[in-house]
């Protein structure tokens, strides 16, 4: 695959990924309430759909009608959603930016950024019910991802994670402490969308083992990365501030193990994500795997 | 029943509600984090269980083995739970007590009662899934008791009332304006106790449709009583000051009706309420609903 047969086919995907996300939003039309429109505002701020594409495509590694995945990835954007609105409040981070654009907070205020984020964790689970019967889920299609689902982004996943990172301002970590909040924090959705992805499509278990490997050495690489971009990043590029960690006093894979061994690991778990993508016999998986480590935002 | 049965049977059933709600709590020994203790503050902090003691009762109607419905009790008062550390943050209603206790934000710090609220909204979730398959729940089951939960919980449910009730302030409402709010933001999750318990051991329509008409009820003069509380109570059983509505300028069914029609209509209200709970031929629901028209706290 060329760089731009990948670029084109990434876009197709993103685009793909993009509709499912946004199809299952709440209509302002059919619910006229502030915390609707500020919802709608988190989940359409941007963003890769870096979710909800790799869910679809580890859903196609075994087949069947796509339309089934839809939802959930929408769920899990939801929930990734939800996480930087709460992550942007004064309480927590203080992002005033998100993507470039006022954080929905800054937006709409903070009490309807606080319910915002609520409605969507919730409104997850919400869309995954109310359109499993027209999509003819099955009931074990759903508790299965959605057990998936739930517990990446609570308090063994997720939450964990920012509860990690939170107590950790101020505090030096090491590499391996770094990795395992980040495992939590970052890692866990993203780990989500490649099981969710295979469970749904009754994918077997080799699958899903591979699946776990390139996820978690993409998770561990974007971070990585993210890290890097926070230190020799563009700022009009990224839509945020550069060094905006060192603001925190946070420790980052770029301060505890210096640049270049940064960009040395980051190469590294790429390599590993791109072996479980030539295992899985997918391409686009592999150049996707190439394309986030040198992503520019 | 007389007063004292009741009171008795009422203490019984509060007691098996709340081991239900507690044993299913996040062990801190598993999770040593400060979220998880958050997260068990908020929920332990009293509280009268009202609503899963109406599911476990209502599941009882139909019968089958009580302990089925433990877990979604607990998640419908995590649920609770949640909502209420995060409507007492500062950008909310602000409130340093609850129950006479400090509020979480207060005895945690403000993002971990962000944080804690969230894991709680998630936790409710997966307290369900993780447990589904040691009880013998059928995924059936448990898909339709967790759209009703979900629903209840989101943006047509207790998001959408927190939204209306946020967007009110300073503003005066109309009885049906209130009506509206109180059904959605309290309204809705006393209903899916009722719904819930119908529904996960097999109750018929027609008890459904029961199960809806007492709860609708006895929701409204839940509202209406905590109303006439807020003006007439006292602050040592309450646990929190009176008038406290009033600070924040806030239409109340006192403040719209007066205290005799308020009084008049929480009457009307459990009347209705004792009317369901005998089709169904079930004297401790008459008699709850009595109890909880001349509580004090």
């Amino acid at each position: 695959m060329t760089e731009a047969e990948f670029l084109n086919l990434f876009k197709q995907k993103a685009e793909t990924a993009d509709r499912a996300v946004l199809s299952y939003l709440p209509q302002p039309e059919l619910y006229n309430k502030t915390t609707v429109h500020a919802m709608r505002y988190s989940v359409k701020n941007g963003g890769k759909r870096l979710r909800p594409i790799l869910m679809i495509e580890f859903f196609n590694l075994s087949g069947g009608d796509e339309a089934i995945v839809y939802p959930f990835a929408a769920a899990l954007e939801y929930i990734h959603s939800y996480s930087l609105v709460h992550d942007d409040l004064p309480c927590m981070d203080n992002s005033e930016l998100r993507r470039g654009k006022p954080s929905t907070h800054k937006a709409f205020g903070e009490w309807q950024a606080l319910l915002a984020g609520d409605g969507l964790l919730n409104y997850a689970f919400e869309t995954v019910f109310n359109h499993a019967d027209d999509l003819n889920i099955s009931d074990k299609t759903v508790c299965a991802c959605l057990k998936e689902l739930a517990k990446a982004a609570g308090i063994t996943g997720m939450v964990g994670g920012q509860n990690l990172d939170l107590e950790s301002e101020g505090k030096r970590l090491n590499v391996g402490e770094l990795t395992l909040l980040q495992a939590k924090k970052t890692g866990a959705l993203i780990k989500a969308a490649g099981r969710i992805g295979v469970i749904a499509s009754n994918g077997d278990e080799n699958t899903l083992r591979l699946a776990d490997e390139y996820c978690e050495n993409l998770g561990r690489m974007f971070q990585v990365t993210d890290d890097i971009l926070d230190v020799c990043g563009d700022e009009k590029l990224l839509g945020k501030p550069v060094n905006g960690d060192d603001v925190h006093d946070k420790s980052t894979f770029v301060s505890e193990m210096g640049l270049d061994k940064a960009r040395e690991t980051a190469a590294g778990l790429t390599e590993s994500a791109i072996k479980a993508a030539k295992s899985l016999d997918n391409d686009f998986l592999a150049e996707l795997a190439k394309y986030l480590l040198t992503r520019k935002s």
